[in-house]
Order: structure tokens, then sequence, then C-alpha cells
């Protein structure tokens, strides 16, 4: 099934698991996919940056996609980004093949005018082909290409086929406002929005009129819960719930250790079997990990999720969940 | 009295203050320099990147600096960053003449490599003079300069007028532990390490060996009970009170608008009168004021400080202070 | 005499003379100025990147500008681009009380997205006033500030005191075209177009519709006889004279060290006392001071205007001059 | 046959020929190999960026290395420069099973620090094992990334199987005269080394010690010959041959629209049947191809190799070539 402009809720953008050796581990990337089930996620997103996409051979890429999307029962997204079109539409029409739900893309960090970016994403479309439908990524801090309002607006309306913008643009609390204005004034067609920037804006970015969530915070249960209790007003329990988990978020989103801690607590989550990367890498140092066992320990009286493993005593439960499939064992 | 190694606590990054015509608001400068000795901070630093300093002319900066220095009972740093050096020596030397007990310098966005960086330090010493102390600013994030902890080692050994390094790299624990195992192997002479980056990761780089913050948030007596739980011991009592904080410290570090998150608070803690910007400036929405506000009010239940004017009802204080100063009214 | 859109043929970019203890040596300021009268420019351009600007702080910058306005008979533009608007301010209004004929305003290089740049022109105009002529200046490869032609049209008609663009986009021969199509299909009011880039393109910029060259090639007398071949309809010789400059032109255009090169030569042609430059400056080595010399051996060979000096024995002219000025003893 | 330090002369940086409708042109691919030879290089350069290697998928990547290496009398270099290790790591074993001399790596745009460079090396070598010679590739001005001479002859130090630099800093003359002192100073094994930058400064980078030129200008038979007028110790012929083409390769310089110069003059001389480049690609607009066109008429009238096609009348040649060779019908 395609995805369409009506998506929501958490797209969780998937780890790629490697075993010691560096070899893909692929028992683990069933284990993982089970897990994000678990958590309650509308759709999980591959080959992203997370995913490790650029460290990952062709024919891995292809395989690793084919693998989670057989096993998913929920929407697959493939991030096909890549240094030029011809790789590009290779993997988006392989995995599309096989069953995948759209592709990502981001924009090359070259790209500066307005113009270059409105005419690079048309240039995709033209090798991809009209028919797949496409997420776009507006990530400036790490692309370095800044898209206003008004480029996504043109962007969007080029190109029918994009039906969901991934925003992670840093401020980027008015842009979801403004974008939102543009469709009540009828000058943008609806579009989904998912926020990424590792959900440390999520609290407010739905208040603004985020969708949801694509993002890749050790906790995708959490940004399930803070969603649904959005969605059913509670605000303040939300936020409760949020600010809970705001001190390990904080400290996952440091630029080029992020994945390291991710995996870290995928692993301690029993998602994944090892926390390795490929090179190059983002290490924990003994004194990193230490801090975030901390995290964990703290965010574990607040919320029961983080009472795992490491926690021999059952910690007192202080916030609500939305539901009962929270819980991963 | 100048400013050496063996400084440490909170060292706050001032606001400039205008008024609304963005006319200099020379009464507000008293105001605010009171404001912050309240705070219980241990120095001021003036005329940095969140002090709109290169909204200033040669003529006001020099004023403003005299004005703080002459009112300030705590030692005053003065940024004295320029894109050239004859600048930066006028206003190094008359800054230190009115006063100031050191001056600070961030590297230009150009330089690239390790010698580039070294030699540009080298060049700035021997234009302002090797008397007087120097703090090194080292904010990659901003400046797109990084430096490794080797450079940095080699710039202190360089330069004995180096007595401080403002760290906000991104991530950076790290580089403060490498920083200190240098000093502990003899590598590197004893230096002052305060952190900036909005506080964001104050409570572990204290952990890590920093000697306190330099920042701009608007509660600088939070950093200040922070640095003093974690001197004395508390160090779960530092996190509780800095998690309290998190979630607006965090969104008072947005690139772009944070200065005026920042202004919007001071000016409700009655440190400022306006918190008009000079252009460019990022601007705070309705819906972003709001945003503000709301988590005011969130921190209020957890910490009395924020219980200010907005609120009319008595939060019930929840944090403990290391000190009675600490509330301004 | 304020300028106008009416301006063109060669506006030389000045030199900043030094003594060699580093003081602006005021001596060969009027030296200077007098040589490039003798070259036959229409204009003088000082205190941009070539002038060493950023090097010079306030009170330099000024008097500077007041003794080359004064001495000279041609019309003076001076750049006063600067980090903030204040300093901008104080800098055009002063120069233009002392009888400047415009300013010249760059891009700060942290502007991406269209809208960013035409608020910050806008912004710079509120700060200096509507009354004063300016100069658009497009140098992406140095400012990393990328203005399509699409942008430049909205900033001049948001401006009307925006006379002239510096034109140095790299490649640009299609802008300039571009910018000529506006003008003919009425969007764009006429404009004067003046080329940077060390003039390495001016022999098919003229032909796409440039007004001339505002560049600091240390042989500017050269441009104005390949602007006045060209404005004769002397094609082919214009290409002679421009492509036995060329090695020269090209050797000069190296990043970081063009300024050494331009200093050694204006030195040799008598034009300023020293080259010496302010730190952080490129430096010649002895090999690089003899590929310059050799080169303007070779140069002599077909331009006798490179036959001072250096050279004793009379080269033969092969080149024809549009003039009898141009030769400066 | 494996590249080694001794490497000298010529490696043209070869097209990727495609057909109108952007497939891959195979029978070009010899017919161009074929022109090479015919031009005397030393070497063949191919998957570089000026091959357009991004715009191809990986196994259109393998079949045009594995043709040309079939087809060449002469060492064939393959870029395999990718975003990650594994990508890297196939195609550079599948090339020199093929029968690849060596393969070119040039450093991700993301790295900033002496120690960041150097570490990717390492991490690149590591993947692709220790046994496969290859080629630095220094090219700032595209790359952003700047490596002193310090940090080349670390690399070169660290990774035995390093023998050759491409080099393109720019300005770059220093760098190599320093290498060659490094060399001379027993601290760095000697290296050969190639020159890009469209050998716009091919007669100066000879005398400073380059073994040569690597780059893709489309008069290679051009550099062959200067190459060789300087080994035989003819500096004022190789620099009037080199003077004489020097205008062409400034037009060809231009960043963005370089690659269409280049193919559009390789289809001039027969050396491919189109000169259609994959999206995205910079066109050449009627008015440019008119000033190439001039250039070629201007260039014919000393240098015979010049007047193909376009002209019919006989140019008097006026410039000695080395080689009775050079002439491509």
């Amino acid at each position: 099934m395609k995805l369409d402009h009506t998506a929501k809720g958490v797209f969780t953008i998937a780890a790629t698991p490697f075993l010691p050796d560096g070899a893909v581990d692929t028992a683990s990337i069933d284990r993982m996919t089970d897990f994000y089930h678990s958590c309650g996620v509308s759709g999980i997103t591959i080959l992203g940056m997370m995913g490790e996409a650029p460290k990952l051979d062709a024919d891995e890429s292809f395989s690793i996609a084919r693998q989670v999307v057989r096993r998913s029962t929920v929407p697959i997204v493939v991030g096909v980004s890549a240094p030029g079109f011809a790789a590009m539409r290779s993997l988006a029409q392989s995995v599309m093949d096989a069953g995948a739900a759209a592709v990502m893309i981001a924009p090359p960090p070259s790209l500066r005018t307005d113009d270059q970016i409105v005419s690079y994403f048309a240039q995709a479309v033209a090798a991809i082909g009209p028919d797949i439908p496409w997420v776009l990524q507006d990530y400036p801090l790490v692309l370095s290409v800044q898209m206003t309002p008004k480029v996504i607006r043109q962007i969007v309306t080029d190109n029918p086929s994009c039906v969901m913008l991934k925003h992670e643009d840093w401020p980027g609390l008015e842009k979801i406002s403004t974008l939102r204005v543009f469709q009540r004034d009828g000058s943008l067609r609806p579009i989904s929005i998912l926020c990424g920037n590792g959900g440390l804006f999520l609290d407010f970015e739905l208040e603004r009129g985020a969708d949801g969530a694509m993002t890749g915070y050790a906790f995708p249960d959490m940004l399930v819960d803070v969603v649904n209790f959005y969605a059913q007003g509670n605000r303040d329990t939300a936020h409760d719930l949020f600010d809970a988990h705001l001190p390990l978020m904080r400290y996952e989103q440091q630029q080029g250790i992020g994945l390291a801690v991710r995996k870290y607590v995928l692993q301690k989550r029993g998602a994944i079997a090892h926390d390795t990367q490929r090179a190059p890498a983002g290490k924990l140092t003994p004194a990193a990990r230490a801090e975030i066992d901390y995290l964990l320990a703290r965010l574990a009286l607040r919320d029961p999720r983080a009472a795992f493993a490491t926690s021999t005593q059952a910690a007192e439960p202080d916030l609500p969940s939305t539901s009962n499939r929270s819980r991963h064992v």
C-alpha cells in the first residue's frame, strides 16, 4: 500500500543492525522490526542517515529493504538519497517493486538558491518516475540546505507524488505554522508533516500542526504516547511524559555520537543484538556509557519502560501510557 | 583585577539592552548588572554574540563596556572578536584600560586547518599585546571552526596570556575529559574551562571537569545553584534542578531566535526594561510567546524563581536553592 | 557628484598602502591615486576586500576615504560592508559627507535563501538611509552567497538607491546576459554592471553587456584599453591585448596571495612605495617573485607598459593603446 | 601492471560518453580511449568528477571501467570515491581484478581537522585493503577539505599504498615546493605528483617539481607537449604553447559548465560522438558555444590542432610539437 498525505503518528527511523564483524545482522533486522511494531509505530523509515545507509553497498541496501518490507505490518519508507540519479532510480524502483510504501529524498549539500532546490527535486522525480510517493527531507543542520516554506510549497505543488515532509529544520516551529497557513489559504495542498530532530521539539510541533514524528529516538513507544495524549487533548500529560525523557533525548541528539547512543539503548532494550556501527563511527567512551546509564536510571523513576535489564528493583511508575502495548519485554 | 586560570563558577553572557527605538538603554545596563550580581554570578561577559556586539559601532561598544565595568563588583570579560586585528586591538586596549578583567576572542569562520587556527591566535595576541588575559572561544556550531584538543593545547602553550577556554563544542563532553587528561599528564598547563551552548550539557560538563558555565540562559541563578550543588557533592539534587529547567533551556537554545527568548524572559524577570533587538533580529510570534509562558508556568511548579509577574497564585516550591539570594524581585 | 546607473568604464579597486611597520602610508595614497588617474580609470573603489578594509580600525577607514576623495578627480566608491548595520551606517554617512560618490555593500556569508538575501539589503538600506547610492557586490566564490538574477532584480527593484552591480559570480557570463534580457523586457530598470573576478573574463563580459570592469588588476590601463577597443568595435585587438595579459592575470587571481601579487606589481610600477600588507597576509616566496618577474618580462615583449624598472632594454611594442596616457613613469 | 610513485607525464581525466537519450555510449568509449592514446598520454583516469561518476549506478561504473581497461594500452586509474566504504571497497576490488592500475580517493566534504582527514584515509585503506595502489585527490575548491603539506606527508607515511598525489589545491605552487623539500630532507618518501585544476598553472607547476598533469582539458596532446618541452629544457617554448591555450583553458575552468565545454570540444575533435551529459548538467547557451568557437578559431592561428572541422582553410602552424602523433584526425 502506497503512502499518502493522510499519514500520521510515529514513523520510527530504523537503525541498521550489524554483527560485531561489521556484516549485516539479518536476525536482528526481524527482531528490531518486531520491536518497532510492539512500540505502536505507524510506519518505519529505513536506510536514512541514522540507518548508516551510505555505509552499505547497493546489494546490501536492497536486501535490507526487502527483508524489512516482508516482515513489517506497517508501511515502510526507504531512504534513496544518492550522489546521483542513476543510483537513486535503481534503488527506488527495486524497493517499490518489493513492496515499500514510499521513498525519502534529501537534497545534496551543494544546493543554495531557491531555484536550485526546486530544480533538484524536479530532476529527482523525473529520475524515479512520477508514480512513486516520496517524502521530502528538510534537515538544514546536517545538510546545509535551507528551504523556506515558499520553496517547500513550490516543490509540493510541482510534484504531485510528494506526500510528506520530514521536517527537521531548527528552529522550525514557525515553519510548521506557516505551511499549515498555506494549506488553509488554499495555496498548498494537504501534506503530511512528520518531525525529526530527535523529537526534541515534538511537544510543541504537534501543537503547531505536525501529524507526528519521524525520528529514531530509542523510545518510539514514548513518542507514540505523546502523540496520542495530544490527540486526546491531554496536553499537560503529554508534556509530563515528554519532559521526563528530555534529558536523555537531549543527550542522544549530540551530532556525531547520537547514533552510538541510540544503538546502545536499543541493544539494552533488546531490539538489536549488538550496538556495532560500521566505520566511520562515533564511539561511546566508558564515561559516556555511564552517563547514559545514569540518565536511564533517572528516567526509570518516572517511566517504567526505562526500567529494563540494568534495573533489578522495580521502579514505581508515575507516568500513564496510552495503551498497554508499550511495554517491550 | 585581571582574570587568571583559577576562575570558576558562572560567568553570565550579558545581553545588550536597547530602547524601543534601537538606542542603547543605559538605565537598563545598570539594572541588568545588578540583576546578575543578585544571581550570584562570579563574572559577566559582555559584547559576545548574544550581546549583539556586531550591531554596535566602535563608540557604543566602548561606552557599554565602560559602564558595566564601573558598575560591576565581579570581573568583566569583553568580547573583542573583529574582522581585523586593528579593531580588535583598539577595543581590547581601551576596555582593559577601563578596568576589564580579560577579553574573549573567537576564530573567524574561514579558518580550516590546524595550522591556520594556531597561527590566527598567535597573530591576535601579537595585535593586542602579551599582557592582556584572554578567553579562547570554541564554538564550532556557529563559527564552523573545529579545534581539536591538541590544537587547543598548542594555542594555550604558545600563548601564556590565554587563561580560559569558553567551551561550546557540540558534542563536547569528551573534549573536556581529554583536556583534563592533558593537564594531568603534564602536557597542558592549568586552564579554566567554562561551558557555553546555552548550558544544555552543564549537568555532565561539571562531572567531566569543567569549572562552571559561561552562557546567557535567563536563569543564571539556577546555573549558580547547579554548580554549587555539584561542588557540595549533591549530584542528584543538581540534576533535579537542571532537569526542571531543561524544557526551557532547550527552547532557548534554538539558533536564530534564542536571543529573543532570552530577552523576553529577562524582561519578565525585571532585568531589562525592553526586549528590543537591533536588526537583524529573530522575532517571537504570539505562538512562541505563549509557548514560553507555558514553559515558565510549568517551571514555576518546580522552581519558584520562575513564578514571577505572570503568575498570581503562589506555586509550591519543590526545589532547594544553594542560597537565599537567588530570588530576584 | 553621486554615482548613478550610467557609470561605465573601469573603476579600479584600490590597494591600501602601508609603511613597512604597518602604519598607513599616507604619501603613497596620493601617489597611488595619481597613478590610477594616469591609467585613465573612470572611478576608484576603496576599502574593498583588496583594500584590506577589515584590517583597518574605524578612524583609519575614514581618514583614508577622506584623503582619496580630496585627491581624486574621478568618483570614489567606498566599501562599507561591516558585521553590523551600526558600523555600516557610521562609515557610509561620514564618507558621503566627505564627498564620496557611492558606497558598496557585500552580503554576509551566512545568508542562504533568496528571502534572506533580499531582506538583508532592505535592512542595510534602512540603516544607511535611502539617499546614498550603492553598489551591490555579488561574489559567491569568496562570500558563499549565491544570488540568482531574479534575486538581483528584486533587490534593485526594492531599492531605488542601488545603482550598480559589481558582478563577480563565477561562472557569470550567462548572469550578465539574463540581467540585460530583464532590462529589455522591462522587468528590470537600467543598472550599471561592472565586472570583477580579477578581470579574468572581461573579454567576454563586455560582449555580454557589461559596462566595464571593477577590479584591482595591477594594469588598470590595460583594462581601460580593452574597454575602449570594444567600444570602438575592435574585437580582435581587444582580445589580443587581453590575451597578452592573461598569464599574469591568471597568476594574480590565486585566492589568498592575489593581493601580494598586486601590491608587488604596483610597487614595481611606482604606484606605491612598499608592498607591505597587514596581517593576516599571503606572502610571496622568492620562487613566486621570480615567477612574476618572468611573467612581466614575457608580457613586456607584447605590451611596453610591462617594460618598467626591471627591464633596461626597450621592448618592441607590439600592441596598440587606445591613448597615449597609459604609460606610467 | 600496478601504478607506483615513478608515474609521470599526462594522465588525462576521461569523460564518460553518453548517447542523446542518456544511455552509456559504449562505442564512444573505445573511440575516446583511442583518441587519448593518440594524444600521447601516459595514463587515463576514469570515473572522476569530470567523468560524471556520481551519475552512474554501480553496474554502469564497473562496465565502463572494464571496457576502458581492456581497450587501453596505458595504465588506468579509477575513481572510487563514495559516500561510504562498502561501496568504495566493492568498486575498488572489482576494477583491480579487471586490470586497473590504481584507484583514486577524494575526501568527503565534511572533514575539517587534520586528524579527521588522516583518520579518514586510514579507514579507506582498511576498507579497500593494503595492496591496492591509490591516488590521493586534494581539491579544496570543490571538496572544501584543506590538507596541509604536513597532513599529506602523514597520509603518505601512514599508508604505503598511496603512490600519487592528484594536486589541485588553489593556490598550490608552494604546496608542491614544500612537498619536494620534505622529500629532500628525508621526511617524505618519493611520491608522484600530477596536477589538476584544469592545467591552469601547469606552466609553473612543472618548475616547482610536479611530475606532470592529471586533468581533463580537451587538448591533452598540448599538455603532453608542454611536459615534454620542460623535460627537454625548452622553458620559453613550453610557455609559448601553454599561453596560446590559456584563453580556452580559462574558459573551460568555469565551475559548473566546465564539463560542458570539454565535451563540446571533445566532440568537435572527434573523440566522442555526442556531448550529452546526464542531469544535473551545466548547459551551454548559443552565446557560450559561439564564444568557444571564437576561442578555437583564435587558437587555431597558433596551434594547428585547433584547426579542425569548423575550419576549412589551413591555419599556419606557428607552434612546434614534440612529436608528430599529436594531430588527431
